[in-house]
C-alpha cells in the first residue's frame, strides 16, 4: 500500500495558519500514517516552531521513506517584514504562492490531497490577487467545485458562498440548481459508499410560505428538486431554513444543501465548535481546510486551537483511502 | 396586589394552537398565579378538551375571582367545517378574529398581556387578510414594534422579519438602523433592570470582509452603531454572522441584533429546542408567543409539545410583574 501524500499550506503568515498547522503536526500520535508535506517557507516554520517550543523537526522534501513523515516543500518567498496580527501585501503574496504551488503539485498528481490553513482575503486583495479565497481560485480551474462543511454533527453543501447577500437571489435558477444537485450527488457517491439523503433549505423565511414570503421556492427550487428526483437522487425539500438544520443535526446519513454562506455557516459553526472541516468537492484530488479564519486578533500569542486543522488533516486522509 | 390578566388566543383552528394552549393551561401547577383568559370559541375548546382527555373546566369570562383562574372570552365565530391539518379561509377568519379581539382588549388596558398561539399566513391570505402575521398586524398600529426571541440560551432581536430575502438589503440604511437600535435599547430598559449589551450581526459573509464581500457594513451598519454608541447604548459590531451567535450563546446579559429572519431563527431554533419564546417589544402591553408554527403535519394527533407555549405564558407573566 502507498501511504497518501497530503500537502499542507501554511496560510497567511500574519494569522494563526502556521501555528495551527505545526501544532496539529506536532501531535503526531493522533495522526494517521501518511506523508505530510508542508508548502511554505523554511524561515517561517523554523520561527514558529521555536516560538511555540514544539518538538518537531521538519526536513526538506525528498527524505520521506517511512510510513509516517513530515517534510517541507519549500516555496521560496522570504518575508522581510513579518507582522503578526494584520493583513498585508507581503502576507497575501506568500500565502498565495504556498497555495498555488500545492495546487499545481496536486494537479500533477504528485500529492493526493491539499489541506489549506486560512488565508486573508484582505491580504490577497492588497497583493492584487483577485480571487476571494481558495475555493474561488480553485473554481477557476474546476467550475463545478463545491464548498461543503463536515463535522460529526452536521454536513452541509453550499450552492453559493463568498458573494454579498444582495446577490444571492440572482443566482437562484432551476437550471443551475439542478446542475448543482446532480454534481453534488455524483461527487458524494465517488467519495463514499454510504447512502446519503439530501435536504434542501429554502431561500426565504418559512421557505416562502406558499409564495407569500418569496417566489424562488415555487418557481425555481421545487422544479429543480423534482427534476433531480427523477434522475434518481434522494433529495427532498425545500424546508424552512430554520427547520432544515434541526432535521440534519446528528444524522450521519443526511447532507443539507444551503443556498448561501451564512445559512450554512451559522448553524455549522454553532454545532461543530472546533471540529468543523471545510471540504471542496468536485476536484480530482481531495481538499480540506479548517472552518475558521486567520484570527488576526489572537495571532502570535500561541493560544490558537489546532483541533479544526487536525480534523481537516484526518478527514483528508479518510477521503484519500476510501476505496 | 392585582394578579396580571393574560389573554391567550387559540391560533389557527386547523393547526396545533388550540392543542398546545389547552395542554399548557392544563398543567396548572407549573403556571404562576394570574387570570388567564382564552380568546376563542366555546365549541373549539370543548372539542379539543374532549379529544385530548384533559381535566380542565373553562367557565365564561366574568367568574374569575381567585388568584388563579382560566376563563373564556368567547369570540363568536362558529366553525362549520373544521378540518385539522390544513389552512383554510374559515380558519383564517377565526384565528384573525380571536387575535383581533384580544388585541383590542389589550389596547383598552383590560388585559396586561397577549399570548398568541400560531396562525397560518396561508389561512389569513385565503380569508383576504393582508397582514403576514401577528407582528405585521401589530406593526400597523405600533410602527416601532420589534420582533424578538428569548430562550435561556439566546436572546435575539430582528431588524427585518417576514419579507423575501431579496428585499432585505433594500432595508439596510443607517437612519432606520439607528432608530431601531435606540428603540430596542429604550424598550429593553423599560422591560428589565438588567444591563444588557447589544451585539450586531453583519449582513454579508464575514461581515463584508472590509468591503470585499459587500458594502452595507461600512456604509450603513458601522455608522449606525457608532451613532448609537454616542447616545450611550452599549452596542458593538458588526460581527461576522457565523461568529456573533457563538458570542451570545449562554450569555444572559447579551442580546444579538439580527438583520433578517433566518439569520436570527436558524441559530435560535437550533439552540432553544422547545423552549423558545417570540416576544414583541415596543408595545404598551406584553405580547409573547411560542416560536413554532401551526405544524399542520401533526395537527389533530395529540402529539404536539406544549413546552414553548408554556414558556411563552410564563415569560408574559414575568414581564407583567417586573417592577
Amino acid at each position: 500500500m502507498n501511504f497518501p501524500k497530503i500537502g499542507i499550506t501554511l496560510g497567511d503568515p500574519g494569522g494563526i495558519g502556521p501555528e495551527v498547522t505545526l501544532k496539529a503536526l506536532a501531535s503526531k500520535k493522533t495522526l494517521p500514517d501518511a506523508n505530510y508535506i508542508i508548502f511554505g517557507s523554511r524561515s517561517l516554520i523554523d520561527e514558529q516552531i521555536e516560538t511555540l517550543g514544539l518538538h518537531l523537526k521538519i526536513p526538506s522534501l525528498g527524505t520521506e521513506n517511512s510510513n509516517f513523515s513530515i517534510s517541507l516543500h519549500e516555496v521560496k518567498h522570504p518575508i522581510k517584514n513579518l507582522k503578526k496580527g494584520c493583513p498585508s501585501k507581503e502576507n497575501g503574496e506568500a500565502s498565495f504562492f504556498f497555495f498555488k504551488k500545492a495546487f499545481i503539485t496536486a494537479r500533477k498528481e504528485e500529492i493526493n490531497a491539499i489541506v489549506t490553513a486560512p488565508i486573508s482575503k484582505k491580504s490577497w486583495s492588497s497583493a492584487g490577487i483577485k480571487w476571494a479565497g481558495h475555493t474561488d481560485y480553485i473554481s477557476n480551474f474546476y467550475h463545478q467545485a463545491i464548498m461543503s462543511f463536515w463535522s460529526e454533527k452536521l454536513k452541509v453543501a453550499l450552492f453559493t458562498h463568498h458573494i454579498p447577500l444582495k446577490k444571492v437571489f440572482q443566482k437562484i435558477n432551476s437550471k443551475d440548481l439542478l446542475d448543482f444537485f446532480l454534481n453534488l450527488y455524483k461527487n458524494i457517491k465517488n467519495l463514499s459508499r454510504k447512502n446519503y439523503q439530501f435536504l434542501v433549505a429554502g431561500l426565504n423565511p418559512h421557505a416562502g410560505e406558499n409564495g407569500i414570503l418569496g417566489l424562488e421556492e415555487e418557481r425555481e427550487i421545487i422544479p429543480a428538486i423534482e427534476k433531480a428526483k427523477k434522475e434518481g437522487m434522494p433529495i427532498i425539500g425545500p424546508f424552512p431554513p430554520d427547520v432544515v438544520f434541526r432535521k440534519g443535526i446528528g444524522k450521519p446519513d443526511k447532507i443539507i444543501i444551503a443556498l448561501y454562506h451564512d445559512q450554512a455557516l451559522i448553524p455549522f459553526k454553532l454545532t461543530a465548535f472546533n471540529l468543523g472541516v471545510n471540504v471542496t468537492l468536485g476536484l480530482p484530488f481531495v481538499r480540506t481546510s479548517p472552518d475558521h479564519g486567520t484570527a488576526f486578533d489572537i495571532a502570535g500569542r500561541g493560544e490558537a486551537n489546532p483541533q479544526s486543522m487536525a480534523e481537516a488533516i484526518k478527514l483528508a486522509y479518510t477521503f484519500c483511502v476510501v476505496p
